[in-house]
């Protein structure tokens, strides 16, 4: 008995998921042990499409509406991303008792929990492995490949296209806006680039995983999120100097007190296996009670990787409709169960990087000094790149660890200086991996 | 409803999976739904053993017979290792239609087909993820994280005991035999290290791990294997001139004319992110055609991070019993498909580096020349370290990328020559990923 299949969107992603699945049908159907089949297509300009197919056996549809009511499919792929139609074609599809696979984050973020209990409701399964790390099998591995497990720490990059303007500046030292400009032409970054480098993107995803890999309650809100437009190519250089380098870090941390949550550029050790992924890859770092760590890699996005994980789903859903009930426990939690309450973010303990562009006058470290003794700040290293101009090349001051609290605290009364050039930037510096 | 779990081997995994199914309990039956009960536990020595319960509620047993025929049972787990006895409890349990989780990388890559048959005919399952690369959910990756993907190319470090090895020559620059001590004496190397370090504990997991890749009829026997016995200090120090590391690499590369499969030491580029992997960790790099690059990383082994895989696949098979038929297809195939044959050794094209260790003559380096010329193998570098004793010190040519047939025949005729100290040491440079 076959399996059906209805796919609604054919952008990049649904354009790699239809390759797949007409190219690999043969071994699909070896793994599965009976045929998943194409049975419609969906998309508002449907008929400029280049297809792998055109005759007549694959329905093809500019209204959604024919899939999730036709009873010859099992499943419906969302692929069209957004919030507000994709929301309804969920719900649609759900309602009458039809499983989806999505690679909507955004809306899984927001939503998750209440799309699960309306699965569960129906008897159904929702399933999201496309939603974060586009290649990487992340969400099959917090749900099957390390289920026994007990999370204490994630660390990712999940966001690919902010990793390569960050490599792209650490490699080149070109300014920020070349940089996005060049990921523009590359098609790596949209017209506006926002969602990716202010942290947004990511946001949404360890939202995703964070819930998944703790069982808590969790919402974007809940993510502290900074972006990457204040990093400058000097920022790279005293990095290496640190023998660290500088990524767009997505930790939740478990610790007696409850869970850090932050998306934020952070300084990582260039012995930690994170600093090698460059370019517009995603990884995952993950620390284990019993497992210890695992880490995880692969393309981020693109239409076949992310392909991949669509198809994947769709193997792992047909074969649960086909051989028993789909329906699982949502890894969604409903209610904050508050064994991983969220932590305020000014909580974090750690070494920070802070970076700092002044008027050349006598006196400035004192000063600085001063005050970051006043908030019991201790100074780790004092870092001054040779320059020619005092004016445009700042200076660093790295700590020791202290407090995000006071850090800020400090920063506020630095402010308050007459020397500063522009705000003070810190970044924490993470040793944990 | 619950499922009943009977354990046969109380050793390190045994333990640590015990250890994480009492202080794991909530989790687990949180995530599935219903609770998986430990039911039995076998070992010839269960009274010395110091388990975390001992209220009567698991029965203790030396006589595994008694867990198999046990109705109460559902999920038999073999953790005692070996061909012979482990055989007749996983064909036991099959027969009187228990699923069974095993760890048996050994047993797994001589006769898994036939288990999975057998499985198959009692409508019963039988989960693998202990038996290859310990902490890391290699099995669920490719069983369901990229299904849907084709793979193209797998490369492993899969025997932590040898990657230590190996990592501990290049740090200390330390004799072979000194290591093998040192890992001996931290528990990480056998009495007798042959199974780790001539290859053949790698060459089982990739056994298993090819199969489940390329869903082809494989043996250990189709891959060439060779262990790390001949590695010296040096060779790290011409690696490092070169911009490489050694590794035992597995790898298993698909080609037009076949598979390639082999277990040997080989140079990688330190570009790699497979160079990164010290000490007793593994890792497993693949490349698919849809997907590209996926990278996998974690303890190789270990009593928690084995019995986190354990525990997982325990989870999967439960939740497969409780709600649906658990019969999966068969990963293995149970004859020659002919779409991936294992391809002879000798036909593999790259880059080696070929060691010499000779007396002080003239014209050496013209008589290997002329050999390797005659043989139509293109000389790529001759690499000396400053040295103070000609004899003790080897010297190293590394090739153009050359057939393997050709490097074979060349060596057997410089083997002739009379200025040779020991044999020419050939490795394979890897430039694939």
């Amino acid at each position: 008995m076959e399996v059906g299949v209805g796919i609604i969107g054919l952008g990049n992603v649904g354009l790699g998921t239809l390759q797949i699945l007409v190219e690999n049908s043969k071994s699909i159907q070896e793994k599965l042990g009976f045929p998943l089949t194409l049975k419609a297509v969906c998309s508002r300009n449907v008929q400029q499409k280049e297809l792998p197919f055109r005759d007549g056996a694959v329905r093809e549809t500019t209204d959604w509406h024919e899939l999730t009511s036709d009873p010859e499919i099992d499943i419906i792929v969302e692929l069209i991303g957004g919030t507000a139609t994709a929301a309804h074609i969920i719900e649609s599809a759900l309602r009458q008792g039809k499983s989806v696979v999505t690679a909507n984050k955004e809306l899984l973020a927001l939503r998750g929990a209440e799309f699960w209990s309306l699965a569960n409701q129906n008897g159904v399964n929702l399933a999201m492995e496309a939603s974060v790390a586009g290649g990487i099998p992340i969400h099959t591995v917090l749900r099957e490949g390390i289920a026994g497990d007990r999370v204490i720490e994630l660390y990712g990059i999940l966001n690919g296209t902010s990793n390569f303007i960050l490599t792209e500046i650490e490699k080149s030292s070109a300014a920020f806006e070349s940089v996005v400009a060049e990921a523009q032409q590359l098609g790596y970054a949209e017209a506006d680039p926002s969602a990716d480098v202010d942290g947004l993107d990511a946001r949404s995803k360890l939202a995703i995983l964070a819930a998944l890999a703790f069982g808590e309650k969790l919402t974007p809100a809940d993510i502290y999120t900074e972006g990457i437009r204040r990093i400058i190519p000097v920022d790279f250089q005293y990095a290496h100097q640190l023998k660290h380098t500088i990524r767009l870090l997505c930790l939740a941390r478990q610790s007696e007190e409850g869970l850090l949550l932050s998306v934020r550029p952070s300084l990582i050790p260039q012995s930690a296996i994170l600093a090698h992924v460059t370019g517009a890859y995603n990884a995952i770092w993950i620390r284990g009670a019993y497992g210890e760590d695992t880490f995880y890699y692969g393309r981020g996005a693109g239409s076949k990787p992310t392909g991949v994980a669509v198809v994947s789903d769709l193997m792992r859903v047909a074969r649960e409709i086909r051989f028993g009930s789909p329906a699982r426990v949502s890894p969604f939690a409903h209610e904050r169960l508050g064994e991983y309450k969220p932590l305020p973010i000014p909580t974090q303990k750690l070494p920070y990087y802070l970076r700092f562009r002044v008027e050349d006058k006598a006196g400035i470290i004192a000063t600085l000094a001063t005050i970051l003794a006043k908030h019991h700040i201790g100074i780790d290293a004092v870092l001054q790149l040779p320059r020619e101009d005092w004016r445009d090349l700042p200076f660093v001051v790295t700590t020791e660890p202290a407090k995000e609290q006071s850090i800020r605290d400090a920063i506020l009364e630095i402010r308050g200086a007459d020397f500063l050039v522009e705000a003070p930037f810190a970044m924490p510096m993470e040793r944990g991996f």
